[in-house]
């Protein structure tokens, strides 16, 4: 692979793996898969991830629904929850076709929108024990929320959404499953008072990579909105969500220094090649900023891992000499990942690589312009 | 300021008080200032910071390189040991008209270059300390790599090069006094061993915004290359470099959920916006992901901070339900960035602010293609 690095690989056959599992699992629920591609951002693996579905998809900043809009995917969820000053923006890409639904979580957004002169669909957002946005679904405001959107001309009430985002603290199957659960049944119990009292609720959407692999329980539920999974990365693969095999990213990188006298070999992909995410220190394995692979197997080297970063270095503690001696100026490692999301974010696009070929470069739409 | 959350701020005034107060440092201690733009990654930072100096840079990719010399500046340090795989691009820089010098730590990276095609001018990496990339100064090689490069028909020696980035460790203002000082006699000692053995060294080069700014010695030292000082952190702050005030790079964002029954203020910048960088958490000061200051005035919201980041959220926990009613759906904070290298990178470009005024839009090379 004759390209500079720090470079962001994507491994073609494990993403087309990956989606094809999601995708088969779902189905198997009864549930529509509507990918989060806050993590790809990228048109070519939204194509992937919503083939054989229903073709919505999830984002994260409206750069993104304008992005996807503009390729042709219509069917969009922004799943943050809307400032007021974003709501120009959202109602522009409705005026121009897009079936895009906003999430809110209080009775001031619901005033600024009734009161907006553009259109919406609205998602209100609950909070299923993360604690991050929504609201708890025993909250007095959903009901005058539900009531505020239905009774606007300019908005429809287009249902529930949750995001079990503690499931990222689960450490067992076991733990993921109750999970799911109460992720399930708070989505449920908001979605029940809704409709009790007399306002529409045609969606009601989950999602966690966790929860969604590991969930029983999708009776009720219309939709899920798992992101990672067409990646994965390393915390996934410590909580057993995934194995490391199925990780399709890597960052490539070069060895620039190899000091035995100081048991350290150093690679040109430091914290922002590898992003700063430390996630893995929460967990059994903790794999510092990475784990080392050969570039052309792509498999593990003896459970070596970037120790410590810097802006443009990675460190690789090696106290083993001739373990050293394997790792010369020049040659170039895979870097396996903590956290897809954070780690792809550095970059502009993906080398896509069939084995050892790279067979496409797919950009990505950062930032939030 | 009519422009959408979350975006990256850039305060002029202090800016400009940055880069000449680093430029009269150094200016009497008879030392050249080579701004790192690995930081700033901006022309028109650039163009500040060698205000009334020399006119070098330092820069950590070649992509800057490339830049940089693009819109006009010639001397050019690329101050990460360079991959073997790189030297194709080097050399295409110094062909066309690029004074760039670029910087090795092994006998292989030498052979490698007096072997190749093209013409290099090659500082020589000291480790002073900092144990990341660079050859002790008293390492046997020192003198091989010297000859290599000095015999080399298509090679220069331009000298030695150190970054005490230890100084990161310190925590007292007389432990940086006593860091640069060891920087200064390592790179010293290694120019001096060069020089006796009969090769030039006419470069002696030393840098980091913490020892430059309070190291006394400065003698036989040719340029210093600090970086961050042109817009500070919070880290820096915390460490006595600079003052909260002096901290010039902030992240634009707006409250999108405000939850009394939880304590907490949501912001629509997290993990992205702000970076994961927590380098505040080994100060006496931890600051979390960000300090919590008003979008007007830019001064602290009585120490509130961002506690916890999700990829799109930043988490505001607020106890006080009068402080909390301060901070409705809507409102727009400023967050003042642990580690500015870190959190400036996730943007394309600065909105640069004179008071609340945006007087100008700069852009930001990112990435290494």
């Amino acid at each position: 692979m004759d390209i500079s690095t720090p470079a962001l690989l994507l491994d073609l056959k494990k993403v087309r793996r990956n989606t094809k599992a999601m995708t088969a699992r779902l189905a198997s629920k009864g549930v529509n898969l509507r990918p989060h591609l806050k993590t790809a951002k990228s048109l070519e693996v939204a194509r992937l991830a919503i083939e054989g579905n229903f073709g919505g998809i999830t984002v994260s900043t409206l750069t993104e629904a304008e992005f996807f809009f503009a390729q042709g995917i219509t069917d969009i969820v922004y799943a943050v929850c809307i400032a007021p000053s974003k709501l120009d923006r959202a109602a522009d890409l409705t005026r121009r076709g897009a079936g895009l639904k906003i999430i809110i979580d209080s009775v001031d957004l619901a005033v600024a929108i009734s009161g907006h002169g553009g259109q919406f669909r609205v998602l209100i957002e609950i909070d299923c024990g993360e604690h991050r946005t929504g609201l708890d679904p025993d909250h007095a405001d959903l009901l005058e929320i539900a009531r505020l959107i239905t009774d606007s001309e300019n908005a429809e009430l287009s249902g529930v959404l949750t995001h079990a985002g503690q499931s990222y603290n689960c450490r067992s199957v076991q733990d993921i499953r109750q999970t799911a659960q109460i992720e399930h049944d708070a989505v449920l119990l908001a979605a029940a008072r809704i409709k009790k009292a007399g306002y529409a609720c045609p969606v009601v959407s989950i999602g966690s990579t966790p929860t969604v692999t590991f969930g029983d329980d999708f009776s009720g539920v219309t939709e899920a909105r798992p992101g990672v999974f067409v990646f994965y990365d390393l915390f996934q693969a410590g909580m057993g969500v995934c194995s490391e095999k199925d990780i399709a990213l890597s960052v490539l990188a070069s060895v620039i220094s190899n000091r035995p006298e100081h048991q350290q070999v150093l690679i040109d992909a430091g914290g922002l090649a590898l992003s700063k995410d430390r996630s893995t220190g929460a967990l059994d394995t903790d794999f510092g900023y990475g784990l080392v692979c050969d570039a052309l197997t792509g498999l593990p080297e003896s459970g070596l891992i970037v120790d410590s970063v810097h802006q443009e270095h990675g460190n690789i503690h090696i106290s083993d000499v001739d373990t050293l001696a394997q790792f010369p100026v020049g040659r170039r490692v895979r870097i396996l990942p903590n956290h897809a999301c954070m780690t792809a974010a550095a970059y502009d696009g993906y080398y896509v690589v069939d084995g050892n070929d790279i067979v496409a470069e797919w950009p990505r739409c950062n930032g939030w312009k």
